[in-house]
C-alpha cells in the first residue's frame, strides 16, 4: 500500500471515561509515523518497554517515530507470561529511577498483553502515577488488554492478583505488526474477538462466522473491522463500568475456567486465548445444562472456536477438584459464592452465582479432555 | 474518664472527595469500641497489619472491637522506616492470597505512617483495589498520612517513589494511643502540626505558640483540637487537589529539604518529622533571603520548632552537593526545574521554581549544622 492508501484505511475511536478518556488509533504504518506518538507524550522523558521477541521487529521503527529532542531509554524484558511478575515491574522502576525520570515522563508499552499489563502497572505506581501509551503488537492485546485500564502482574497463587486500574493516554494499533504474529497467537486473539460477539453482539458473531477464513488469512480489511468492532464493544462496556462493579464482569466470559487452566498448567504453557476459548465452550455447555442455550447454539459456539484454530478440550490432567480449587480464588467471587459469566442466548451474557454445585461438578467431570 | 465522658469528647470530620469521601473520627476509647469499626468493614474477611512496637499495646484492643463473625488474620512487620519496602508489601499480598481473601476483604492499618502507607498501597493494588481502614497510632500519622490517600513505599533511589493514590474507608484516631508514644515521635508529629499553621492558618499558628507546653504535656483537649484542626486543614487542601496537580504541593513545605536529609542519612536515622522541622526552617530562611519573610518571622518559626523539641540544625556531614543531588529527584520537579515550597508570610505558602541557584547554594552552605 502507498502512504496515502495506508492513511485512508486508518480509523479511530474514543474510550469515553470523562477526564480519563483516550483515543484508539487503528491502521497500517502507525509505528514509524511521527504524527502518531508526539501528541501523547508528556515532557521529554520517554521509557520504551518491550520484550526480546518484539524488539528486533519493531523497536527501531517505534523509535523513528519519536521527536528528535526526546530523552529515550529502553527496557527489554524476556518474552512470555512467566515474565509477568512484580520482579519485572521492579526492573522498570529501577530503570526509571536510575535515569532520574520525574513525574512528567511517558512509558510506552511495545508488545503483547503481558508487556501492556506490566507497563501500565509500572506507570500506575511510579511516583503514584505517570503517563503511558499502549502499542499492542498481538491481536489479543489489540482487542483486549489495550482497552479498559486493567494493569497488573501474576502472583504464584493467582493470575493478575496484584495490579491497578490505570488508563493509557492513547492506544496505537498498527495492523502491520500482525504479519509477524505466530499462527497460535492469531488464534488466541480471535478467541477474544469471538467473545465480544458471544456476550453482546449476535450480528457481529454471525459476521465472524462468515469471515473467519479471511481473518485466519490475515485479510487486512477484515482484520481492521474485527479489531475496531471488538474495541468498540469493549469500550462501551468499560465506559459503563470502569472499575468492574457490574456489567464489566461480562467480559470475563470463559475466563474463570480459562484462568484455572492457565494456573494449573503453569502460566505460559497454554496461551491465554486458548484457555479462554475452551473456557467459553465450558460456559456455553453449562448454560445449556441450565436450560438457556440450545444444543444447536452450543454447537455453533464449538464450530466458530474450532474455525479459529483453537482447542475444544480441557487438559487431560485436570480433575474436577483442580478446577474448583483455582476457581474459588477468582476475583469475581463475592464472599464465598462462585460467580460465573454464562450465556442466556448467543449475543447475551449474564452474571450468575446460583448455578447448582452438582451441575458445575458434573460439567467439570464430563467436559472433554484432550 | 468514664465511657460517657469519653464519648462526649469525640469529634468527626469528613474528607470531601465525591464518591471517595470518608470520615475521620477522633477521640478517646475508639479502639475497643465495636460501634467504631463495624460500619466500615466490607464483607467478613479482615486483615490487620501492624508492627512489633504497636502490636503488644493495641492489637488485642483493636481485635476486641471487631464483629464476632469476622475472619481475622494478622501480619506483624518489624518497626521503622527501613521496613517501608516493596518486599514488606509483598508479605501482605502473600498473606492475603494464602488466606484466600477476595475483593470484598478489608485491610486495617494499625500503626504509624509507615504502616499506613504500606497497607494503603497493599490495598490499592490487591486484586486492583480493596477497602482499608486507617488506625493511626502516632501523632504524625494522625495529622498527616491518614489524610489524603497517598500510599507507597521507598526505593533505594528515593523515598515514596513507588505508590498510588488510594483513599481509606475511614480513619479512626484514638488519642489514648499517644500516651505510649516516645517523646521524640511526639515532637516529630508536632512538626507537621506546625506546618499546617505555617502554610495556611496564621491564627492556628498563634494558638500553637500559646499551647505548645500543653501539647508537649499531652493535655487531652489541646491534643484533640490540634489533631482536628490539622486534619481539617489537610482535608481542605486534599479536597481541592486530590492528585497533587497544584495547591496540594504546599503540604510539602520543608519536605524537599527534609527528604534529602532522610535519604542521605539512610531512612530511619532521622525521624521524618525531625527532618521536616529542619526543612521548614531552611524554607523559611530561603524565603527571608528572597525578601519575603522578615527576620522576626524566621525567628518565630525557629522558636516554635524548638519549643516542640525539634532540632534546628542540619546533619554535620551533609554538604551543598549532598542536598542538591537528592533534591533533583524530588517528585515536585517539572522537567528540570527545582520546585520548592516557600513562605510569602507566616500562614501563606507558595510553590516557587524561580529561586536563583546561587541563593539556594548559599543557603545550603551557610545553614547551621549540628
Amino acid at each position: 500500500m502507498s502512504t496515502s492508501e495506508r492513511q485512508a484505511t486508518r480509523r479511530s475511536l474514543q474510550v469515553a471515561l470523562g477526564e480519563r478518556s483516550y483515543p484508539i488509533h487503528i491502521g497500517s504504518g502507525l509505528l514509524g509515523d511521527p504524527a502518531c506518538l508526539a501528541p501523547y507524550l508528556v515532557g521529554r522523558q520517554v521509557m520504551i518497554v518491550t520484550n526480546e521477541a518484539v524488539a528486533p521487529h519493531y523497536l527501531a521503527r517505534l523509535k523513528s517515530g519519536l521527536p528528535g529532542d526526546a530523552e529515550v531509554r529502553e527496557v527489554v524484558l524476556p518474552d512470555g507470561e512467566a515474565t509477568k511478575t512484580l520482579a519485572s515491574v521492579g526492573r522498570i522502576w529501577d530503570a526509571l529511577l536510575e535515569a532520574g525520570f520525574n513525574r512528567r515522563c511517558t512509558l510506552i508499552a511495545l508488545g503483547g498483553g503481558v508487556i501492556g499489563d506490566m507497563v501500565g502497572f509500572a506507570a500506575a505506581c511510579y511516583q503514584r502515577g505517570v503517563a503511558f501509551i499502549q502499542v499492542p503488537t498481538t491481536l489479543l492485546s489489540q482487542v483486549d488488554s489495550s482497552v479498559g485500564g486493567k494493569t497488573g502482574v501474576n502472583h504464584s497463587l493467582g493470575k493478575n492478583m496484584i495490579g491497578a486500574f490505570w488508563q493509557p493516554r492513547a492506544v496505537l494499533i498498527d495492523t502491520d505488526t500482525l504479519q509477524t504474529l505466530p499462527a497460535k497467537e492469531l488464534s488466541a486473539g480471535l478467541a477474544e474477538v469471538i467473545k465480544y460477539g458471544l456476550i453482546r453482539d449476535a450480528e457481529f458473531l454471525a459476521w465472524l462466522e462468515d469471515e473467519m477464513t479471511a481473518l485466519m488469512a490475515l485479510q487486512p480489511e477484515a482484520l481492521a473491522w474485527a479489531i475496531e468492532r471488538s474495541c468498540q464493544l469493549k469500550a462501551d462496556v468499560v465506559a459503563e463500568d470502569e472499575t468492574e462493579q457490574g456489567v464489566r464482569a461480562l467480559l470475563n466470559l470463559g475466563h474463570t475456567f480459562g484462568h484455572a487452566i492457565e494456573a494449573h498448567q503453569g502460566y505460559g504453557r497454554w496461551l491465554h486465548g486458548e484457555a479462554v476459548g475452551v473456557g467459553m465452550l465450558m460456559a456455553a455447555e453449562l448454560s445449556h445444562r441450565l436450560g438457556w442455550l440450545s444444543r444447536t447454539e452450543v454447537e455453533r459456539t464449538a464450530a466458530i472456536i474450532a474455525a479459529a484454530g483453537l482447542p475444544l478440550a480441557a487438559p487431560a490432567d485436570m480433575g474436577v477438584e483442580d478446577f474448583l480449587a483455582r476457581m474459588r480464588l477468582d476475583k469475581k467471587n463475592v464472599d464465598e459464592r462462585l460467580r460465573l459469566i454464562l450465556l442466556e442466548t448467543l449475543g447475551r451474557a449474564v452474571i450468575h452465582d446460583q448455578a447448582p454445585r452438582e451441575l458445575l461438578e458434573e460439567l467439570l467431570a464430563t467436559f472433554p479432555r484432550n
